[in-house]
């Protein structure tokens, strides 16, 4: 398989490592990690320097496998013990990480189904399980970006909240991926990404990955998102999401639904891109996905001084305009002025 | 005149100096500035440590007297004259701030009114026109507040947006006038304040403001008003605005339409407070009040390590639900999903 330099999470030439873009210092930095030994990996997976689901899915594959050379028994069975406990290891790093669980539970099985064979045999059927996983992810992204061009077309301004791209997945991303294929392709779009408060995922990684790869990307605050709509810059509206119930209801970063509404407002087509493994058909509806709150002193406290990188272009408007359709009263000294305004805002003067 | 602990702006007891809080240091620090010289004032007026264009109004009233008692000829003319001079001076502080030139040209009005009185004569004149506009403000904001007390009940749920308030005007402020008003009279209101991106106003100023009046504040990112809107929490939304269309589009900080978008979808009445001097029957619509756009730098980086005060209590939704109706289609490896999604997405995992 080639790499790709975008491809977030790989293996190295010599086998020894499975390398990593650490996440906590983008923008700021572009750190590669080479991680070796099962307690790297473990800190790397518990202190989010890798993120996002299936970019850690495809980092314990190759975690496995790289572990796995530096097991240095011969017996089969202890071998296969060993490895357990190494996968056991590294599922606590983040124990709700479905992908994580997964993943690691894959390579098991796959090693388990060859307990027969030597333990160099098995070493290369992890390898193979691992670079399988992370073939699928690519080919999934590619396959769900494919059936986004279809719904876009060449000039096309798109809007995007938090981050659903490369550095979270595999190659293209989800949410991501009908914009880097399409520039590949040559399609130019203009992506305005949301900066997604409180942790800026789409200030620090998706306007970071898409500047990088040449493509125009225009960083927004949350709250310019009616603006940039109104102005008439947006044709579609992206994102990735976490889960999707059986009628629909999509959870995704807080923000979506409100960039959902808007969007509807304004008239302007609103795309979920997942993973059909996001589908949860055992939730009838959103009523049934259940939310996490997180610490107040991610809004109380900036953990990041410079959220996006300095060449990232802004758009920063600092008003806008709200149409009096949308206004139940105008409130003045004078009393109460209740629509049609055009009457009511004048015999508020008069007084 | 009584002042009070929350009025921004204010003479000192010995007529020496104007008061203000040094609102560039909240909410991390409580530091009341006398300002006694021409060039402190100025500077404190260019610097933004008073801001708000009432309370900017309020200072250069003040101010005119003030620097009137140190000008020592005994002559009325040149007395004047370099009155005219200070003020002048004053309106280069901040060039397009209405309220600033208007205080300013009121005062020298009065004053030139009163040429043929003695220099101590027209300083009496000076202050007394620097109370009316203080005054003139406090009735102001109070009238509009017992309106606004008529379209809310006791245990509202309220949604602000930006800063209207006691630092932004006089005592009670103009979108949160009614809050204010209501709280001294006993009402309980849950005010969900937006921290108002880029800037910060909200977290900085308007949940600074409620919680040390005792008042029940949540500080929230201005991407979840949906997720607090479609849990109920929300009755009513309250801004101030800068200028109202003869049509009643109203002009306010940069996402006040998203906020009001979203409350016409969730059926949530919407209220714009303000002085009735910001009806300009001139504009015919939105279309004729031009936007500020404002350096990237505000976005790209981050002036407040601490927004908000380490007391202020936050609501902080990781993800939030969008509901079905309000999405296009859904892209999974497997194709394009579009409503009803009940059959199109079990359609989906059986490929």
């Amino acid at each position: 398989m080639e790499y790709y330099d975008t491809d977030s999470v790989r293996l190295s030439d010599d086998e020894n490592s499975v390398i990593i873009i650490d996440q906590t210092l983008l923008p700021n930095r572009t750190k590669l990690l080479y991680l070796s030994s099962a307690e790297e990996i473990f800190e790397a997976i518990s202190s989010l320097r890798v993120r996002g689901a299936p970019a850690i899915g495809i980092c314990a594959g190759y975690a496995m496998y790289v572990i796995s050379r530096r097991i240095s028994s011969s017996d089969t069975e202890e071998f296969l013990d060993k490895l357990s406990q190494v996968g056991e290891y590294f599922s606590s790093a983040r124990p709700t990480a479905v992908n994580l669980s997964a993943a690691i539970g894959r390579c098991l099985s796959a090693a388990r189904e060859h307990k027969n064979g030597s333990a160099a045999e098995i070493r290369e059927i992890l390898k193979q399980t691992a670079l399988n996983i992370h073939l699928e992810d690519i080919h999934m992204c590619l396959k769900i970006s494919e059936y986004g061009l279809t719904l876009v077309k060449d000039g096309d301004g798109i809007l995007t909240h938090c981050n659903a791209g490369p550095l979270a997945t595999s190659r293209y991303g989800t949410g991501l991926g009908t914009i880097f294929l399409g520039s590949e392709r040559g399609l130019k779009f203009r992506v305005y990404a949301d900066e997604t408060r409180p942790l800026l995922q789409g200030a620090r990684l998706t306007a970071y990955e898409l500047d990088k790869a040449g493509i125009d990307v225009t960083l927004i605050c949350d709250n310019m998102a009616s603006f940039v709509m109104n102005e008439g810059l947006i044709q579609a509206v992206f994102t990735g999401c976490d889960r999707v119930a059986a009628n629909g209801d999509t959870a995704n970063k807080i923000g979506t639904s409100g960039a959902a509404i808007l969007a509807k407002h304004y008239g302007i087509p609103f795309y979920v891109f997942c993973p059909s493994t996001t589908i949860d058909l055992s939730c009838r509806s959103g009523k049934d996905i259940p939310i996490e709150f997180r610490d107040g002193s991610e809004i109380r406290t900036m953990f990041f001084s410079s959220p996006s990188a300095p060449e990232v272009k802004c758009l920063n408007p600092a008003f806008d305009v709200t149409d009096h359709s949308l206004i139940t009263a105008i409130v003045t000294e004078n009393g109460i002025c209740l629509p049609p305004f055009e009457k009511s805002l004048r015999g508020s003067l008069k007084k």
